[in-house]
């Protein structure tokens, strides 16, 4: 099987994916293409939370001669998402796109696909082929042989044509098939995979099946890069993505945070302190462990553990650093100084804020 | 290995987990035990969302009084959790709970956990030795093997006192050490896991690593009852763990929603009709596969793969029952024949609705 180590590594304008490189993070953008100044900033928007690739869809001719605009105003790789009229696909090329992507279901017809494909090789774009369960041909069995046999037969194709600068991805809706598809997919294709589950929803239920999907598939070392698909405002996907590659140690960005559910033992109102910091973070992309825990079960223990947490205790809390305790204050100013820490840490970009360590410790 | 099928079944209340029984769904209360009308109301809600097993906190003496009067109000069995004050645990018995839980990092002694354990021996009442990382006696490695040596030796502790009516469980606000040491634990121990990453926090954060922890487990056979643990209320740990274990094939309760992220190709408010469907289909229990797709790449093809599911296009929508097209209706007809039909399969209680279907065609 091939796996993360062994893929080939493909260039998609400044970030390259496959051979062992960190799992990049992807989005789509849900505004209208045509409509630049809304999809460019819902593009900054995905930049700032972290997304590496931005995929965009192209269904009219005049979101194809829109793209160049897009990408002018964007710094990371712009991906265009062809389907049915691929006539648009040399548009998007013309505009400079980074990637396309071709579903192996809406190609109209081969002659079209292989122009398409000589085109991209004449100007050395990577092409995603990308199979989803939803689109996949009639002449397919809807099972995980049937994704697998529909991938390999157009990666067949495009090879046969001369291009081998590919990414293949499998998407099904139930993420059990989506992983073992990619597996099965990985003992006959060396190209990075796109992974992600299709159709998972929004909110808690896409969450779940997207965290699930990649997760077990991750696992296994197959992924090169990710999407998460959820009904909604795609900064969520982003950030959901980093969170799954946080749990397996595979990349750490921003805050990782630690909290307890609360229970009858809690005597303060946690969950809208969690959300004080939750919201005060957000914006934090230096990895750190933070800890805001409910009561001296296994408060302490966990504030001590991370790299600074409030443990609290009835109208107190216990502020630690690195496993410090740096005093007793009152819960509210215990919060202001864990936020404070963080974004000092957030300042030097790094994990050493000995100064900021030294000049609280006056406070206690 | 011992995984699910091997492990000991272990009854508790009219609930048996372990010995290859379905992975039970538990939660905790958040509310003062000692408020006896919240705590009831919040685990009635737990029920109704499908919760099977419910652990209260037992802080106090008053708190552990009420267990009788919470005990009478409800349907599920009720365990009482034990730090530090272990006199709380014969109250709770005699008050009749299901099952005791006790964490070896809040034993105030091993003479009182003797006289529990023997009285909860006497009373056949089993006990959970639940270990945490973040209250791990300082005696252990703050590791993996730590964790599971702490696990052991209160599990043979307890066998020693001629006790094995037992669960054990091994929690860490890291999904993978939270998995290796489940792992290692069932090399070792019969009894029943309960499973769960702790202090995982709130929302999506915690959602991604309760979801990744218990599904690696899981995959690897070892968990018999899984607690979900997010800041917040409870219900949310519910519905999160029937997710996760709907997407691994354990269990299935309730709708499993498929629906599209939406891009720049959709050409309705999907998101809206997303989170109508959602709302109106909340409390369905019949395992039902339902589609809500925004566009013509996929929807036709999940919306047909589904159990009944609507295929959007702009100011139309196909309406599909079991792969058959129903008929086209405006997207707002779409939307309340697809509700319908969902909840005429929940008053059937099971997926032969052909009634509905043929008095659903007509309006095509």
């Amino acid at each position: 099987m091939w796996r993360r180590e062994d893929t080939l590594p493909i260039k998609i304008g400044n970030i390259v994916i496959g051979g062992g490189n960190p799992v990049a993070v992807q989005s789509m953008t849900n505004t209208r293409t045509e409509d630049v100044p809304a999809t460019v900033s819902q593009i900054k928007r995905l930049e700032k939370a972290g997304c590496e690739l931005v995929r965009v869809a192209v269904p009219t001719k005049d979101s194809a001669l829109k793209l160049g605009e897009i990408k002018k105003s964007i710094s990371i790789p712009l991906i265009a998402d062809l389907h049915f009229d691929l006539s648009l696909g040399f548009i998007a090329l013309e505009m400079g796109v980074d990637k396309i992507r071709i579903n192996p279901g809406t190609v109209p017809n081969r002659q079209i696909l292989k122009d398409l494909v000589l085109e991209a090789k004449a100007r050395n774009v990577p092409i995603r082929v990308g199979v989803n369960k939803g689109s996949l041909p009639d002449s397919y069995s809807k099972d995980r042989e049937g994704l697998v046999k529909c991938a390999l037969d157009y990666v067949k194709l495009i090879e046969d044509w001369g291009y081998t600068n590919l990414v293949v991805s499998i998407k099904s809706s139930d993420p059990e098939e989506t992983v073992n598809a990619n597996v099965l997919l990985a003992s006959y294709v060396r190209y990075p995979i796109s992974l992600g589950v299709t159709e998972a929803g929004g909110g808690w239920r896409g969450i779940v099946k997207s965290s699930i999907g990649l997760a077990l598939a991750l696992k296994e070392g197959i992924g090169d890069t990710v999407r998460v698909s959820l009904t909604g405002d795609p900064v969520m996907e982003v950030k959901v993505a980093y969170e799954v590659l946080r749990s397996l140690n595979l990349r750490r960005r921003g805050v990782n945070l630690i909290a307890c559910p609360t229970c009858g033992r809690c005597q303060v109102d946690l969950e809208s302190y969690y959300q004080e910091v939750e919201s005060a973070l957000e914006n934090i992309t230096v990895p750190i462990d933070v800890a805001v825990m409910g009561c001296s079960v296994n408060g302490p223990g966990e504030a001590r553990l991370a790299d600074c947490g409030v443990a609290f205790g009835k109208d107190k809390a216990v502020f630690f650093i690195k496993g410090n305790i740096i005093g007793t204050f009152s819960p509210r100013e215990a919060i202001k100084k864990l936020i404070s820490y963080v974004k000092e840490a957030e300042r030097y970009k790094d994990e050493n804020v000995t100064a900021f360590l030294l000049s609280t410790e006056g406070d206690a």
